[in-house]
């Protein structure tokens, strides 16, 4: 199959809680993520993105791991390792941030959020984000414990989430905000239910706080979707690059800076608060990033899968940046891509050439998101 | 097949500079390693097996990355962040090492490879070290500089390796020790050549400098080792439980401890310079560890497998500890089981109880290796 190979299982690559029912419920590709084994389609990329788009889904997202941040200088910790103005965070509420190291590179991105004055989680995208901050803390000296808990997101998610949402936790579902969350049970279940995921369909995300009832979990809402004909579906990169949502280890990483992203509402490089990465941060912007992620549509006939390998783009037979994501829309109907490309040619409109694998095409210059 | 999901590829799992060699040479399944691509198996992990054992094999094994660290604190800090001592190391030799955090849990394994008085590689298992290290760096305010340098390893390994090690390089590889090496090129290649490698067959591993020669190397390899008989392989689950070499992720990790190991020899919790764990470790000593890795001898038919997730280890209907790696030994006829086991079961000759994909079976308590 395009763009698959065939994998061996080992105890250091993890099995999610919703694993066994991952497979019973037909999950037929996977990847690794944070070591963690995770679903990447049930019935192709196409008909997933359908379901998605069209109705409700549930998917294993355990893979997004959760770094916990106690202890008395927990909130100054947080502050430090981002540029994003956390100082308005409530308990309660999560908020999207870049973490960056001293020279402003890019170690993460992930929501943050604030259970209690000084408890937090980063809900990570695919780096050791763990092993970052418990080296940080450790040789600043700081007062705070940084662990890995027993948390398993599962998502809920598409346009038709919310009656069924109502049906298992109740109508309070529809009073919360973008990123706002609420500690609950279901049927004894310990979660934390957030209006978030990774798709911009609409949805929650429902952290378990018990590893061991994540069949259960995920029986539960399988059967309470019954009705609404939900299926299993995963974080799908036709609708994700459509939406211009970013991902760490291929939009960016650590190479990369958050004045290169159009993610400007989300850093806030003159915050009060104390973090490390502002004097980098500071001087990439007085001299200008070089580069800058931008949108391409690729002319040609449909992409017939998405960018495992970075893809050239050219100008005048000069590389002039790379792409990083890519997928053909089959509601947009063009050929979408996402990448980071030299100041000489990421103007909106600017004309480039791609060296996509199914050969070198023409192609423009757009904002993100597509739609 | 029996613990193999099907994969999909993506730009965040890096390609190895030899991943287009390896499809070539037939390569059948893969891991990923350090957000690397690795293959697995070219023609199975028996008939791999009996291809490393008996002459000699060409591995990809670029997903073992380095971290570099260099600057006027370099070497303070490498004896910082494990208990080896490391004061004798010198200039051209490398070492085994566990790096430690503050609690004594295990960060990674690597080997550390001192190529100037201020430069060093640990070359890694599968975590992010390259944070570790420098966020630790970083809170601690040293004066060093750490990267992941463009460095991809190939081992040559199998008990023939060295008429084709003397035909590439010359003779003075016959007068290398285990775990020294030396900079040198190949037809223009640069590399660094070191007696060592992921098995108890005898090789070296030859640290590719650049990238943008991967294939080039593993061709001009599999060109000289015609004549030899050389044959693709990888490391081999069957070969390095028999040798006792264990693996970061399956036999030990953060939630483990260096006293839980059979390593008493790479460990000197002692020694005179300053290291992070010193107190935490003192304490376990101090304490005695719980429970201890051992080695399992399990009855029954040949494992058809290894351990693609923790093995339950029972007795009195209890659960002492778990298996974290397995393999059938082909040439010993037994099945072999590295276990984690709690005091009260892991004295050698103990009988206990293990829950297998295959059934419970009943086990003996060995040392490790097996051979």
């Amino acid at each position: 199959m395009e763009g698959h190979v065939n994998f061996t299982l080992s105890d250091r690559l993890r099995k999610s809680p919703y694993y066994e029912a991952t497979l019973r419920a037909g999950a037929k590709t996977f990847t690794i993520y944070n070591h963690m084994i995770m679903p990447t389609s049930y019935e192709g990329a196409e008909a997933d993105y359908w379901n998605l788009m069209n109705n409700v889904t549930m998917w294993d997202v355990a893979a997004e791991r959760q770094v916990e941040i106690t202890g008395s200088d927990a909130f100054k910790f947080v502050e430090y390792i981002t540029s994003r103005d956390l100082s308005k965070l409530q308990i309660g509420q999560g908020k999207y941030a870049l973490i960056t190291d001293e020279d402003g590179g890019i170690i993460n991105d992930p929501i943050i959020l604030r259970l209690g004055e000084s408890h937090f989680w980063l809900s990570i995208a695919d780096s050791d984000v763990l092993l970052w901050t418990r080296g940080l803390a450790c040789g600043l000296g700081w007062d705070v414990n940084i662990c890995e808990p027993d948390v398993s997101p599962l998502a809920i998610q598409g346009p038709n989430h919310l009656p069924l949402m109502i049906d298992l936790f109740g109508d309070w579902v529809m009073d919360v905000k973008y990123f706002f969350f609420k500690e609950c049970e279901l049927e004894g279940i310990p979660l934390i239910v957030q209006k978030s995921g990774w798709s911009k369909q609409g949805g929650f995300e429902l952290y378990l706080r018990d590893g061991s009832k994540g069949e259960e979990l995920w029986d539960i809402i399988a059967n309470a979707g019954k009705k609404y004909d939900i299926k299993p579906g995963t974080p799908n990169n036709i609708e994700r690059v459509e939406s211009g949502l970013f991902s760490w280890g291929n939009d960016m990483d650590i190479n990369s800076n958050p004045l290169e992203l159009p993610l400007g509402n989300f850093c806030q490089l003159d915050k009060e608060a104390e973090y490390l990465s502002r004097e980098a941060l500071h001087k990439i912007r007085s001299e200008g990033p070089t580069k800058k992620l931008v949108g391409l549509i690729v002319d040609g006939d449909p992409f017939v899968g998405g960018c495992a390998s970075p893809w050239k783009v050219m100008s005048d037979n000069q590389v002039c940046g790379k792409v990083s994501s890519a997928a053909y829309s089959p509601r947009l109907k063009i050929n979408m891509a996402m990448a980071t490309i030299n100041n000489s040619h990421n103007e909106i409109d600017s004309e480039v050439m791609v060296e996509t694998p199914w050969g070198t095409r023409s192609a423009k210059v757009t904002s993100i998101p597509f739609n």
